[in-house]
């Protein structure tokens, strides 16, 4: 059972690192980029779960441990 | 437009990132968790760009910047 989350930085939310990118990509080869968001995308692998208690158990890390509730929102895209 | 872009560490590239959040993890409700990796997701704004010049901008960003060929892979998900 593998489950698949996306971390991303909420909207409002100061992003300095995909600012950095933005300012870089720009210079690179002078591309209309008006904004870069980056996030984080986690691929977590489980042993003998079955989807259910997968999927609570993400919810759970998600929570408590891999995504700051005040600055990010979490997206579990796929668990299969 | 706005594209979105996957970096991934490639298969048997140590990802001790991912292995810090494996074992935290396991600590916090063991969870059958057998592996964890950690990649971005970068989404990239485009203004007045259309979808081809779009697409091969992000390539070439991927190439020369955004990831590192030597230990990264990047999938492009999806431009709109």
């Amino acid at each position: 059972m593998k489950a698949l989350v996306i971390i991303r930085l909420k909207d409002g939310i100061l992003d300095p690192q995909g600012e950095a990118v933005r300012q870089a990509v720009r210079a690179l080869d002078k591309a209309k980029v008006s904004n870069v968001r980056i996030g984080k995308i986690i691929e977590i692998e489980f042993d003998g779960v079955d989807k259910g208690s997968a999927e609570a158990s993400v919810k759970a890390m998600c929570d408590k441990l891999l995504a700051n509730p005040v600055t990010e929102d979490y997206q579990i895209v796929d668990i299969s």
